[in-house]
């Protein structure tokens, strides 16, 4: 097997901070040596506090590197396609943030990009790294759920992050329940048609950028199964991803986290924590699906999370988005092409 | 405050005999004096296990007797209609299992009849009589929740109750989501649209009844707030009904029962009992929805679940019926009329 | 089988009026016919509040009527042996609440008195009558939990009751963990030491009256098994009831109860109401000692917790008293008489 | 601050190489450059897998690398003192697993020895560094929990080590509640009485080698509190850390861990995956340790867990033999020396 696996990451944002900072001492087949970012002093900083690695305020210093082989993408997601092409180009394998890209042309021109550079790209679906979700999705492969007849699962932010972020995000589904869309082909296979529901409840400033701030989905699946996602930008009370698979052996439920396991009680009533952001509630699964990446890389192993499951993801997005702006069912049509699953809107 | 009031009950199939039991000596403010069943030998043998009460194959007997004041209607549906119109005009009030009719029309017959005999009538919406979705009304009516943003809630059966049963249900919304629609305008306010997906997936025979096994229905509420049912009638693992009601200032979750609290730790593993059938989960609600049944007699009060709210619940399953036949949404318009709620399909 | 069961009922305390409303209407086999308690505006309210029953200040009046066929004793404890005596004295058959006495001679005095007027007697442990701790007491007994290693039970009240209860209680052993010497001997076997340990915490008052408010007591099982039993007079976030059976085979755990099954969730934390005292925690297992009683009466069969229990669990508690006092562990010794166990100190 | 910290570590058996590979790449403040095991190929397999680190079979080789600032040492407890003292010698910081020694006066050495070299020594209670407990701790620190009235917790292992380890386990107080010790010390305060109470349940082999498999401890703190600790070396069903703290205020628990938070719903239950083992339950804590040890060397900081802490622990598991062996309780009696508490045993 090969040695630690040389890396750069662009992008000190949230989750590039988050990356690196795993990047750096806490996930055994890495070697982060290059950070970048376009404001200086959060690159200068970083590479500080990450023990004094190397920093620049331009991309270009990164992948002129020869000895990086691989790049983390957690730039803006405007930035994500170019980036993730540009490292293509150069040579360097690909960890690319969600979405690709909001435009579904571009997706594609990302993974033919990056297919014909002839290097390996994952995308940033960490919940298929996540232990509780991973135990599910094995139980139901080994049939154990037998027949699947309903998938319900929910995803659900504390608290909005606010307009100018809203107004970037290219939409309520593509920016949130992108990542159910996965989660669902993922553990349940494929989807055939897209029902989708939304609303503003919390602030009218989600109609004023055209925007909604709660959603219900409903899917059908390929085998004839009912999905439901919830969703929402407000939940108020903490940051909720659980799920539900019931079939016909068997019923599983994923649990929400929580922050620790303590209990309080307190005169007449018992408290506990609840996990209040998608960092807390997954730092496992993020660290695992870079622990992925590095291993697929070591291994020449293609990653399980591919361009074109974002790609489809995106589309299940964009179906859900005209079925919510429509008030009608999208069918989706699907097709295979090089080993891959492609999705396409029927009406 | 009035003595006992004299109770007779009609039809002695499962439910019957359950509130017979509870009529019987469990409820201080009812005294059953009469019991009623086609079939002879159930009558007799339910009299004789309820310590000696009389019984009759006839429900004119019941009828006849100057002593009884009240009627529980626990007949086949097919019945409900034609028994609750015949209590009324004998001058007694009606408790009547749901539904009422599985013909709108009958059922608002129903309602004038009771209302024009001056009587009182309670239909079978346990479920508001349930300690814990009673508590969440009350915190949601408090404003403990703020406004609210999504409801969810799930009610499935463990297994089918067979095809006989099934053909003469009156179809899935109209006998399993029935409940729900009660529910969600009980806790959460009146619904302007349904949008019902359904399927068969555990057994065709559900398809050559006409009937489906499994099915998500979608509800606007006048609020705006979103909602979403599931509904299964092959659960498998044991009977749900447990909802969740998001709102701005709180989320409330309702569970669903254990049979017992008792944990069995084996190697590697912990396990709980489930709740298996509605009598198991529901049975302080049974008896509570009698209790509040005979105090509002008592204290010549309207009970809290009208006729009006049987024909609301009913239009619903109607147009979810409907909206899964004709795969889009349907809209409703409400009426008010002599303080009640009527509501309307609008296409 | 026999009708109804004509019963009486001394003593309308908190436990006394609990009893009384459930014979009066919410226990099929029981016809409560008179009560009595030496208030007379206490007495006649509550007749008044059960529809109208007998009743008196004198408890011979009770005795006196040829229709009772049984007694409740629900009396401040002095008044339990010599009631309950008096009541097997006139033919009747008694339920006594717990202690039958504070000194163990009157004890075993009751116990000849019952055995020799031919009556049945019935000891208030209720909690042998929760259906958790059946189902677990069932489990045990069937093996599914193999040989028992250890068991650990807690019982805490929220708060204390007041000095004036606490200074006729009997002492803090026999007032609270009396009922933890039955339970551990119902479920899971004879016990041969006692090794207590007690202390003052919440409030020096408690050393005023010669009494703790917390204590942790061990045991050691005639199997060799041990045991820890945990009780608090302030526990302070509510009642608390639970236990834990360690065996070879399996560990099972009785939880203690919710008030109800609603999870409110507001930022960052998950909320649920507890029990806040034992008519709360117990309502079904107090039902159901009472239907117990009743069907031993109506199939002549005697009652599964006998005087000789009562008088078990007191030699338990009078052993941990001296254990806490002296700062030793005690011995017991047992003998069968009757087909009855015996307990003796033996040092 | 300063850079990472040149670390090599003796010893490979389970803890050993758990600690080693967090140490070679999930410690972003370790640098692992040596580790050391008598057994060549053992030694030589793991520093292949840790990605071609040095390896030796002399300890020797450690302490004369000049790089090595700091020594883990995770060989078996009898060579936990003499390494601890070498490193010391050698002017190397000491991690050094629980217990230093089976011998208080050897301990004793050892702290001495390390003081006087001028290096700082961390022991092996990897509790204190647990999320759960750090979050209650801390909340009773903040007075949350008011004054403590009773401390209960649970350790107990899934299935026994076998007897070649119990024979040189120090025996079962020393080896299993030390733990617990050093949390009661940590969490509630300091120890003024042990009793203690033990069984042999499971296999007669334990007598023979004059050890037990299952105990019950029981503390009083200087506060008056009281304390209970149940222990099993064959609990069967799982790894078992769970604790409460009954306070005035509040009542904490720390709930055990579920290896997954996936429910499988089968027919009538409901199962969870329980933790086996200390390292699937305490995998953050053994990080978090080695985190504090390194974070306290970089900063010149003392570490939180002494060698005092130790010794302490171990007094309080000689007393609670001792207790055990002579059936009564033991008095404990503590000073201050250095600012570190030290205890005695007074009968």
């Amino acid at each position: 097997m090969r040695d630690r696996i040389r890396l750069g990451l662009v992008g000190l944002g949230r989750m590039g901070r988050f990356h690196a900072a795993n990047l750096a001492g806490r996930i055994p087949q890495a070697e982060l040596v290059r950070i970048v970012d376009a404001d200086e002093s959060i690159a200068h900083e970083n590479a500080d506090r990450l023990g004094g690695i190397e920093w620049s305020t331009s991309y270009d210093d990164l992948l002129d590197d020869p000895e990086i082989e691989a790049v983390i993408v957690a730039s803006p997601t405007p930035l994500h396609a170019e980036m993730a092409e540009a490292a293509a180009a150069a040579g360097k394998h690909v960890f690319c943030e969600k979405p690709i890209s909001l435009d579904l042309g571009r997706t594609y021109e990302v993974i033919e990009a990056v297919r014909s550079a002839g290097v390996k790209m994952q995308v940033g679906f960490h919940r298929r790294f996540d232990p509780d979700y991973r135990a599910a999705k094995q139980r139901i492969a080994a049939g154990e759920a037998g027949e699947v007849y309903i998938f319900r699962t929910s995803l659900r932010d504390m608290r909005s992050p606010g307009f100018d972020y809203i107004r970037g995000s290219g939409g309520f589904f593509a920016d949130v329940t992108l990542h159910d869309f996965d989660t669902a082909r993922w553990m349940i296979g494929e989807i055939e048609e897209v029902t989708a529901f939304g609303a503003v409840l919390s602030d009218p400033g989600f109609e004023e950028v055209g925007d909604i701030d709660n959603a219900i989905v409903n899917l059908r699946f390929a085998t004839g199964a009912l999905g439901v996602i919830d969703n929402s930008r407000v939940a108020g009370y903490g940051y909720e991803c659980s799920s539900e698979i019931m079939g016909s052996r068997a019923t599983l439920r994923i649990d929400n986290h929580r922050r620790i396991s303590v209990q309080t009680l307190t005169p007449d009533r018992m408290c506990q924590d609840y996990v209040s952001d998608f960092v807390e509630r997954f730092a496992d699964a993020y660290r695992a699906e870079m622990e992925h990446f590095l291993t697929a890389l070591r291994e020449d192993r293609d990653p399980e999370v591919t361009g074109a499951d974002a790609a489809a993801a995106f589309v299940l997005a964009q179906a859900a988005d005209r079925s919510y702006r429509e008030g009608r069912t999208i069918s989706l049509k699907r097709k295979e092409q090089d080993g891959e699953i492609f999705y396409e809107e029927v009406g």
